[in-house]
C-alpha cells in the first residue's frame, strides 16, 4: 500500500520538529501539521519567552547593585510592551528558523489542526482532507491547567497568557509553587510587580531538595514576594474596580490585578482522535507509550509531553532522536532518562543533577553530604544578603556522587556541565582531584574537604 | 637542638597562609611574616580586586542592554572613588579573616619583612632579630615588571598601582595582551576610559586557544579597544600637561594619561637571603625546587609564585597542601598540574581546560574538533553582537577530550565544572550521553554531533 507520505508528524513543536527534520534528512517524505505556532511551548510559550523575562526581570536588582559599585543613575522605569514587542519580535524569528529548518529539509509543513482518523490516518482541519502516513507521530504536548473545577476560574490566566499581558498589573496573585509558578514570581517581583504565590504544600518546590527550598524561600521574602503556604483557592471573583477578590481556603481574603494558575499542565489529547486508532490514554489524558515511544497503535509513537515522561524539551528532543534511530536507522534505542540535569529560572537560579537527599537516603543507607552557603562574590560590596547554596550528595559505600544542587548565580550553567561527570558515575575523589578555579563560585564545589553531616539508614547522623 | 618554631613562613599569600593555617592546626609551633598586608596578592592586589572592578565594569554594559528589555534610566555616572573605597573595604575585611584564621589556629603572625640568615635562621626586620624553626616555607610570591630598560619607565604603572589610581584616567595605554593587560583593558574599557593595547606579538593572549584569540580580539575592537600588535614601547616621556607621550617602536606616537605595563611578572627573591642556606634560583630568580616544593636547602621548601611552576592562586594552596601532607601527615604527596582549569576576567570572559589545538595537534596524530558559535540568549533581545564560542578537542584515536575552550558569559563557571570529566578522562561518547539543559549555553557542549573539522598529522582536513 502506498502512503502519501513515509511519515507523518503532529505538533511543530521540539520534539515533533526534531522528529520531522531528522526523517525528512533521511530522504523520507514527511509532513508535519501545527494549528499554533512552529516551535510549540519552548519557543512560543515557554522556555525561550520565559528567560527573555526573567533577564528583563535581573535588571531592577542589577540597578540596585550598580550603586554599590560606584554607579549612580536615577530611578529606572520599565515599560512593559517594549518587553512584549521584543519577546514577540525574538519568537518570531524562532519560530521562522524553525519553520525554515522544516522547509529546507523537505518537510511539508501545514499550519492547521489535524487529528488521527486511523492507524495511518491523519485528518487535516484546515482543509478538510485526510492524509495518509505509513507512521504518526504525535507530538502535540501539554497545556496549563485552568482550574476549571474553582469557582470564579474565568477570572485566572495561565502562563501562556502572562507573557501578552495588555499591561504590567500592579499586583500579581500566583497559585501554585513549581518551578512555573516560582520563576513567574520572580519575574513579576522584578518587574516591580506586588507578588504573592499561593501553595497548598509546606514548602515551595515540592520536588527538589530541601535546601534549596528553604533558601530560596527566605530570598523570595527577602525580595518582597509574599509566600502563603498551606492554602488554596476557594473562590474568584471580579470586583467592580477591575480587581480579582481571592478567597482562601485559610478564610483570607486577597485582592490583586491579576490571577495566575501555575498548577501544573496537561496532555492536549482531548478530540485528537485517538480511539480511531487504537492509541490508549492512561487516566490522566497521557499518551501511553511504550520504551521507544511506541503507542499501543503500532504504526503510532507518541513524543514530549504528551506522554507521561520527562516533561523538558531537550528530552522531548531525545525521544524524537531515539525513535528516528529507531525506526529509520536501524539503531533500536531506548530514550535514556538517567541523570537529567535541570534548572528553575528564580532568583537566584537554581541547577540541579541527580538525586535530591529524600530520594538518596530511601536508595542509599549511608551518606555523606557536603552542603556550603556562601555570599557570590558579586554581591560582596553590595547590601544584597543572598546566598548562594552548594549541595553534593554522595553514597559513602561507592563514593559516587548521587547528587549536586546549586543554589544561586550561574547555577543552570554549572548543573549542565556537571551532569557529565555525574552521569559518567563520578565520585567525590573526582571533584577533590580537580583544581580550582579561582575566583569562581564553582571552585567551591571542588573544595569541600569534609561531610558536613552524614545520613545513615535515613537519619542525620553528626559529621 | 631546639628551634623557636617547627615552621616558619615567609611571606603571607594564599600559598603561604595556608601551608602555616594547616601545620598549625596539626599542633605545631608555626611563624608567619608578611612585609605589606596578609592576603598577598591574590586577595590584596590580584584575583580579588581584579574581579570586584570587573564586577564595576560590567555595570555600564547592562544599562545599555537594559533599555532592549524595556528599562529607561538617564545616562548612569560612575565615581571611581566610591569604588576604590569599596575595595578597600572589602580586601581589609579578607585580609582581617586571613589573619584571623591564622590566629585562630595558634599562628604566631609577623607584620615585617623577613629574610633568610642560614638554613634554620630567620631575621625579622621590625623586631631585628633572628627566629630558628625546624622547616622554613618562603612563600614570597612575585610582582609585575616595571619595564626598567625601558627610557622613561618610571612614568608608568603596574597593576598593584592601577587599583588605586588617585582618578580615573580619561585614557590608558597598555603594554602587553597577556591576562592581565587584556582584563584591564576590559575594566577601563567597561569604566568609560579610552584603552589601547600595545602588543608586540601577533596575537593578543599568545598562550590561548587560536579561536578564542581571535574572537576577543574582535570582540575588543566592537567595545572601542584599540589594540596595536607588533610593536612595543620605544620612550615615554611626561608632558606638560601631565600626560604621557609614548613612543612606539612603528614609529607612531600615542598621548595618555596613563600607562600601564602588564609585561609579565618576577618573583620577589631579590635580597631574600637565600644563599645563606644554599637555597638555589634559576637564570630568572624563581627559587629552584623539587617535585615535593622542597629547595636546594634540606630544610626549606618554596610554594607559589615564587617559584616557577603554575602560577595560579588554587596552586599555590595546592602546594602547600601537599607539603603539609608531605612534612607533617606522612603522606608524601607530589602537587599535580595536569588539566589545570583556568579564566581570563575578560568581556566577555575566557574560560578553558585542557590543551589548547596547538598543544593538542603536537600529541595527537588525529584531532576531531568541535566549534560552535553562537550569540548568547541574552543578547538576542540587543544590538550587541557579541559571540560566544565553544570548542571542544577530541584525540580521534581514543576519542577522549584533551581540551574545551570557551568565550562568553560564564566561561569561568563552565572550565570550573568542566575540570571534573576531563580530569577523570572523559570521552565525546561521555559529553553525547549528557542531557541537555535548555535554555542555556552550556548546553550546546553537548550538543555538537560531528566535528567541525579534523586535524591530521597537524594539518586541517575538511570535517
Amino acid at each position: 500500500m502506498a502512503y502519501d507520505y513515509d511519515l507523518f508528524v503532529i505538533g511543530g513543536g521540539s520534539g515533533g520538529v526534531r522528529a520531522a527534520r531528522r526523517t525528512a534528512a533521511l530522504g523520507k517524505r514527511v509532513g508535519i501539521a501545527e494549528e499554533s505556532r512552529f516551535g510549540g511551548t519552548c519557543v512560543i510559550r515557554g522556555c525561550v519567552p520565559k528567560k527573555l523575562y526573567v533577564y528583563a526581570s535581573t535588571f531592577s536588582e542589577m540597578y540596585e547593585d550598580a550603586g554599590s559599585y560606584g554607579w549612580s543613575a536615577d530611578q529606572p522605569s520599565f515599560d512593559w510592551h517594549r518587553l512584549v514587542a521584543a519577546k514577540e519580535a525574538e519568537i518570531t524569528r524562532l519560530e521562522g528558523l524553525y519553520k525554515s529548518g522544516l522547509v529546507g529539509n523537505g518537510v511539508e509543513t501545514f499550519d492547521t489542526r489535524a487529528e488521527l482518523r486511523g492507524p495511518h490516518q491523519v485528518w487535516l482541519k484546515s482543509e478538510d482532507r485526510i492524509v495518509s502516513a505509513e507512521r504518526i507521530v504525535i507530538a502535540v504536548g501539554g497545556t496549563p491547567n485552568r482550574h476549571e473545577s474553582l469557582d470564579g476560574h474565568e477570572h485566572g490566566i495561565i502562563s501562556d497568557e502572562a507573557f501578552d499581558l495588555k499591561q504590567l498589573p500592579k499586583s500579581i496573585v500566583i497559585a501554585g509553587a513549581g518551578y512555573i509558578g516560582i520563576e513567574f514570581a520572580g519575574i513579576f517581583n522584578g518587574l516591580g510587580v506586588e507578588t504573592t504565590i499561593v501553595y497548598r504544600g509546606q514548602e515551595i518546590l515540592s520536588t527538589f531538595d530541601r535546601h534549596l527550598r528553604d533558601q530560596l524561600h527566605k530570598e523570595y521574602l527577602e525580595r518582597g514576594i509574599r509566600i502563603i503556604t498551606k492554602a488554596v483557592f476557594s473562590k474568584i471573583e471580579l470586583e467592580d474596580d477591575g480587581r480579582r477578590r481571592i478567597e482562601l481556603s485559610t478564610g483570607e481574603v486577597l485582592r490583586s490585578d491579576v490571577v495566575m494558575f501555575a498548577l501544573g499542565r496537561q496532555p492536549l489529547t482531548e478530540g485528537l482522535g485517538l480511539e480511531s486508532a487504537g492509541v490508549e490514554t492512561d487516566s490522566r489524558g497521557y499518551i501511553k507509550v511504550d520504551d521507544y515511544s511506541k503507542t499501543t497503535c503500532d504504526s503510532i509513537w507518541a513524543l514530549g509531553d504528551v506522554t507521561d515522561r520527562v516533561q523538558l524539551t531537550p528530552v522531548a528532543i531525545h525521544e524524537a532522536m531515539c525513535f528516528v534511530a529507531s525506526e529509520y536507522q536501524e539503531r533500536p534505542t531506548k530514550p535514556d532518562y538517567d541523570t537529567i540535569p535541570t534548572a528553575v529560572f528564580s532568583h537566584p537560579e537554581i541547577g540541579t543533577v541527580g538525586l535530591r537527599e529524600l530520594e538518596a537516603k530511601d536508595r542509599y543507607d549511608k551518606l555523606d553530604v557536603y552542603l556550603a552557603s556562601f555570599r557570590p562574590m558579586k554581591y560582596t560590596l553590595t547590601q544584597r544578603q543572598t546566598r548562594m547554596i552548594m549541595k553534593i550528595i554522595v553514597d559513602a559505600a561507592s563514593q559516587r556522587v548521587v547528587g549536586v544542587h546549586i543554589l544561586g548565580p550561574d547555577a543552570g550553567e554549572m548543573a549542565q556541565v556537571l551532569a557529565i561527570p555525574v552521569k559518567m558515575g563520578c565520585t567525590k575523589a573526582d571533584f577533590d582531584a580537580t583544581m580550582a578555579l579561582h575566583p569562581s563560585a564553582a571552585e567551591e564545589l571542588v573544595t569541600m574537604y569534609d561531610p558536613s553531616y552524614r545520613i545513615e539508614n535515613g537519619e542525620i547522623v553528626d559529621g
